[in-house]
């Protein structure tokens, strides 16, 4: 056996273990008793310490040495290439520290839902303060060139740096806070008696979002669907792929978008390379671009005119008697509301993205050192003033609301904006391949579609790095100019005004 | 650390890797994509391997010859014990032998399965040869003293013998057999037009099995209840224990008393000793004691007159208008038919162990060599004639009925007549301690009897070998007599026929 081979035989034994560490983890959120907490958690630990004992085996790293990437194909050089990452991240850090983290994390997670119920920063103030620490040194740790802030990034999108996500952002500060703005004055806003009058039973929305996720081609003979308190997708394979959704009464969108966009996770999931089942790159290629499988369903396809066309019938079979004076338009303006509001995952399309961006701004100015915890709440309540022309009136709402930090899941927040800005991108290049896309939807022939992304980036993997592969699919690398000109034409034509 | 806190710190991280192994095997039998099954195949097999690289390494074998039993206090002695056992079984096998016997068990299963599709005993002739033949190698290497059934008996069942088992199933057969014969003499039979005249609907069959689950005392918190094709009770520790039953609309009893016997199970399990989590000693006593748990709640409660006078009620708000003149005589008469038939699983109380003995006089026979794979389809025949008076009219629901022998299961049998010879022991000293148990019966009140299973058996783990728990527990070692007077007793009432 050659060191390649060996490499691979050790890597799949890997994945073998991450794979059934991942039913454990939809189990513990979909059905496990709640009386088991305690004991998946040692499961749970068992297989982290399994995967990590084998990932920095020094064998492993002698085999990483061994291997000359020039003798290599392309893929065996991937492989190498993240195989390397993830020893290297695995045994740069001292074994103390990856203790303290995790109990820090543990903590931090009780002192953060504590502050977050009781309206209270101080709560919190000093486990934020160690963790931001923390992430100092583990930047430290893992290396960087120009920002701390990039060694983070790295984490979640291999290759994404601060100097790379700073004109994306800064094209979309400078587009859409305007649009927002225009949209907020226009004074304008759709009608929703329709919604408000009726209550949305769950059964109905489970059976139109089922009905929806089959006709995108989500494939239920290798996967499932079922309920969870926080939406995720999950499962170990592109054989067994599981997403969760959760149901409101009072109002029957979120199900429905919700389900799409775990459809959309899924499908990507279910479209991996099976060839290279089992090795590095033949999983999905980070955070930015699964979001964007994601966003595309949901939003591109999902909160357009033409899919409003096809799934109104849908709608009405689904709720008789609930919707006869619904037509599409007025579906189409009832989930494209553009409004600022405090709190992210309920925000639309627009705003969604500048509320990342507050994240990312504030992450940059305390992984690189320029503010106090203590200024972290002004700061955060200041920019929601700026950007989205509102001021939290509390901090449960304001900057306690998301569970990121408390995790020390620092440099995530970028991806779901890069997924967004990928989605578009993406649907612009699709249509020059798909001249009828938009007759498609209106039939709801969804087929070709899915099959771009099955060939440009599904059954890619990672064997390129994300912003290769944006290149590859779309023939430009990551821009913010499809997005912001998507975003423009529908709110122009959403709110009849001028941009 | 000393050679005894190792040893439980090995044996508590290959317990950790046996619960995982756990939830994957529920998780295939009850949810998992169908898609998904090839890829579960391999996480399984993973485990089966970190389990056996874990019991068999060098250094468990070393400390467990460092131990010495006299310096242990008589958990810990067990817990070597225990240990030791395990140690040995997996190192005394080849592992080319483990590896050819596996390949041939999985062969055995589809030339099996086709040969009961087909009624064709030919079929499945030459695997069954080759099973015999590694089962007689495996009876070699595993050792025993007097015969090389014992060794296979007692992987189900520590210290389980022929020479043990010989006078309680003889005891069985001189009086349980001519017991049926009166019965089907007499020709009476009970009036089963009040359940072939309904429909059983699903999820009143849940409704009522739910109840009475819960009122038996199974924790909900603590484990769940799904359905499956193969009713089972499974789940990875006393935290997260979880059932499955089976539904037919055209009967209402099998998914009841199938949820009696998995409660049964389940008690057990989540009254196992939490202080001794992770440890041999802490895990349930062998499959003739689970099972006499399983079979204490079916048949000795279930099936009792006092608990049909207590779940009447139930059963008719269950099924509204479906049993108006059914009276709790004509319930229990109505769940205690007694009738010769030829299939196992769906036998009554009393035929049920005729069955069994079956197997186990062919089991030892093959065992011993006493008889060749082409003479077992008549053996087989001839011995249901004489016991139960009828002759198969085909194999497939005669000679090929049970999954076990191709499984490579072998010894496995006895265990379900243990079961029910042992909770008619346990129960007959339990009424000892609590007099009015009938009354409690028939006011629903199941706590008594359930206290003195968990202090005499839930609670006593592995600490002893089985046939001493039950001296434990009764006063005396195990015996037919409690379960043939038992029986006898319900005979007499159930057909007013002199026995």
């Amino acid at each position: 056996m050659d060191s390649y081979e060996e490499l691979l035989n050790r890597l799949r034994d890997i994945d073998l273990a991450s794979q059934i560490g991942s039913i454990l983890g939809w189990d513990q959120e979909v059905i496990m008793p709640k009386a088991a907490a305690e004991s998946r958690a040692e499961h749970l630990a068992w297989i982290s310490k399994t995967v990590h004992e084998k990932i920095t085996d020094p064998r492993v790293g002698e085999l990483i040495s061994e291997l000359d990437p020039d003798s290599l194909d392309q893929i065996q050089a991937a492989n190498l290439r993240l195989a390397k990452v993830t020893h290297d991240r695995a045994t740069c850090l001292p074994t103390d520290f990856v203790e303290d983290f995790a109990r820090l994390k543990s903590n931090a997670h009780h002192t953060w839902a504590r502050a977050r119920e009781e309206d209270d920063f101080s709560i919190f103030r000093d486990d934020m303060e160690k963790i931001l620490d923390m992430t100092r040194r583990k930047a430290e740790y893992f290396g960087y060139s120009e920002s701390p802030y990039d060694a983070l990034l790295d984490q979640y999108e291999n290759g994404l740096t601060v100097s790379r996500l700073n004109p994306l952002f800064n094209g979309l500060r400078d587009s859409v806070a305007p649009l927002v703005k225009k949209v907020t004055e226009s004074g304008k806003q759709p009608d929703m008696t329709w919604v408000e009058r009726s209550k949305w039973s769950e059964s109905s929305q489970t059976r139109l979002s089922q009905r929806v996720s089959e006709a995108i081609g989500f494939d239920f003979a290798a996967g499932r669907r079922d309920a969870s308190v926080h939406p995720f997708c999950g499962g170990p394979n592109p054989s067994d792929v599981r997403w969760t959704t959760r149901y409101d009464e009072a109002e029957p969108f979120g199900s429905l978008f919700g389900s799409m966009h775990e459809t959309g996770h899924g499908t990507y999931e279910q479209g991996r390379p099976r060839n290279l089942d089992f090795q590095p790159v033949g999983k999905a290629c980070g955070l930015g671009i699964h979001e964007s499988q994601s966003r595309l369903w949901e939003n591109q396809v999902g909160r357009s005119i033409q899919f409003c066309k096809w799934v109104l019938p849908m709608w009405k079979e689904c709720f008789p008697g609930q919707m006869d004076d619904v037509t599409p338009e007025i579906l189409w303006k009832s989930i494209n509301t553009i409004q600022p509001s405090y709190i992210r995952t309920e925000s639309d399309e627009a705003t969604y993205n500048l509320h990342i961006m507050i994240r990312y701004e504030l992450e940059k100015l305390m992984v690189e050192g320029d503010i106090e915890v203590d200024e972290i709440p002004d700061a955060w309540d200041k920019m929601y003033e700026e950007y989205l022309g509102i001021t939290p009136p509390n901090h449960t709402i304001g900057v306690l609301q998301d569970i990121h930090w408390c995790m020390g899941a620092i440099g995530y927040f970028p991806t779901y904006t890069l997924g967004n800005l990928y989605a578009a991108q993406l649907l612009e290049a699709a249509r020059g391949d798909i001249p009828d896309h938009e007759e498609r939807v209106i039939k709801g022939d969804f087929q070709p579609l899915l099959d771009w992304m099955r060939s440009k980036i599904h059954s890619r993997g990672s064997i390129l790095e994300p912003a290769e592969l944006i290149k590859e699919a779309t023939g430009s690398y990551p821009s913010p100019q499809p997005f912001v000109e998507y975003l423009s034409d529908k709110v122009r034509r959403l709110y009849d005004i001028e941009i």
